[in-house]
């Protein structure tokens, strides 16, 4: 299981691989909060999420000889581009297997990161059948997107940081909100800031309608989700939190907190008028938490994970268009 | 006249009031550049360029009884930013001229960052009278936009940075490309660097129609442009380099790269796919030059410094709907 040994072990093994990324604020954000917010910028992270340091923890821990035969993940989105670098960097091969319907920039991305991609029908091929086909025949490790100790570790790398700059800006009691789908990243922030940072206390956020964390927090067991799908946050949304993450968070994360899917675009504009950053919707519900949900925390400062910026240009466009 | 140690001045005296932005880089912009590229993100500044470097060099190394009484600086744009926030941290006023019809988010934002705003209609008015009657009112000290020492000074902060930076990558020759209006940023840079890393060459990036720099460099002699308005790169228009900053640059310089507006915006939505930062069309003809003008280059690596973010959503909106 996951502790800060491992954390720290995970950071050791990723070194300068992964950008130490900034921690960021604007006297504008502080205004419109009421409070001091800082926001810790995954989104310049390599392969533009956090999802880079989860990879590279999994691949670097394993077996040299393991790890050559190469790793294998399902994913459209953030977990495939930051396995695929992770991999590419090691000199091994990886296998991304996504649905035939997916955007064919993300495609191309995780291809161009070195990945090798296969293509599943959703409505008639097995998914879980071809991974399984390819692993057995290659010899693949299947990396997990969240429920995984060596995944949780190396996102538990970016609360390890939170802790250090916090420190270095002068910062002894914080609410840390972080972006929640599986709960890979809040669980492992949570972990190094029991250990580093006492004073900093994590709160999970999401979408509207797709609270499954907030509602298994609520309820002390896991929720579902309804839905699957329809989301603009898409980076976050999963079924439900994951067996491994949810007791962490259930140990230590505060109430989620919910936003609406315009609080979340709006936070994404501000983010690009006042950090000059870019956040995608997912990667933006903390912020939007911080900004618009003041009266559900309680710290003088709040310090929001901004997780990845992988914003289609047109969703980018046409937010700006409608909030700046 | 600026040397070495005022830059090594302005940097103790800066301290941790401005941020040390990071050395920035994408596979994908190197495929694209046929070499190596890193980006110097100083959109990521406070204010949103590095323009606050120079303010709070000028601003600090005045006496204390002359800086209690203010400054004063004419600029509707990044300049106005930089000195107003730089003279607030100080708890000292500072009077901004700027013409009537500045863009209104320009002025807010300078306002909101202490600075009191005096207006004035260019068909009718005389900005220097008016600025010369206030500051005699008030005994206020005028904070030049580039053609001053301790100004270049805190601009050469940056390039102090890039060698340093430049170093911990292990990048021994470089070609350093800047975004350069009147010659404060190069001129700062390129002498931070003969000084820090002498195999570093700093190269000046503007657009066409506004490539006063690139043809003094080439004639020997300060040109002007004939035009003093009308391109999307607002940032760094100028009617001509600077007195004390031309012979610097003259002196230490390459010759001057020049992009099109289209090759700017082009730049600015790459920075936005791939580095997750917000440039403005000004700011982002360096990068614009590292891609596009690889032709032009000899070193196999290109720093290109992105010197501002503080772009208008609508133009960011439409590039992105033209070139994304």
């Amino acid at each position: 299981m996951t502790d800060i040994v491992m954390i720290e072990a995970a950071r050791d093994r990723i070194g300068n691989e992964a950008v130490r990324t900034p921690l960021m604020s604007s006297p504008f954000l502080d205004k419109i909060a009421g409070r001091k917010v800082f926001v810790k910028a995954e989104c310049l992270q390599r392969t533009g999420s956090f999802k880079f340091r989860g990879g590279w923890s999994a691949v670097s821990a394993l077996e040299p000889e393991v790890r050559q035969r190469g790793v294998i993940a399902f994913s459209s989105g953030n977990h495939a581009q930051g396995v695929a670098l992770a991999a590419s960097l090691h000199g091994i091969p990886s296998v991304i297997i996504m649905p035939q319907d997916a955007p064919r920039i993300k495609v191309e991305n995780t291809r161009a990161y070195g990945a090798e991609i296969v293509l599943f029908d959703r409505s008639k091929d097995d998914r879980d059948a071809i991974g399984a086909t390819i692993s057995a025949e290659r010899g693949l490790t299947l990396i997990r997107p969240f429920d995984e100790p060596l995944v949780i570790a190396g996102q538990g790398t970016v609360g390890l940081e939170i802790a250090e700059q916090g420190k270095e800006a002068g910062i002894e009691e914080a609410e840390v909100l972080v972006p929640c789908g599986g709960g890979g990243l809040t669980s492992g922030v949570a972990l190094a800031l029991e250990a580093k940072a006492p004073g900093f206390k994590v709160r999970t956020c999401e979408p509207e309608n797709f609270d499954d964390v907030a509602r298994s927090l609520n309820s002390g067991k896991i929720e579902r989700n309804a839905a699957l799908s329809g989301s603009i946050c898409d980076a976050i949304i999963t079924p439900q939190p994951g067996h491994i993450t949810f007791p962490i968070m259930a140990t230590l994360c505060g109430k989620g907190i919910v936003v609406s899917e315009e609080e979340a675009l709006r936070a994404m504009v501000l983010a690009f008028q006042r950090l000059k950053v870019v956040v995608e919707p997912g990667g933006a519900v903390a912020l939007a938490a911080a900004l618009f949900h003041a009266d559900q925390m309680e710290a003088e400062t709040v310090i929001a994970v901004a997780s990845g910026g992988n914003v289609d240009a047109d969703i980018m466009a046409a937010a700006l268009s409608k909030y700046a």
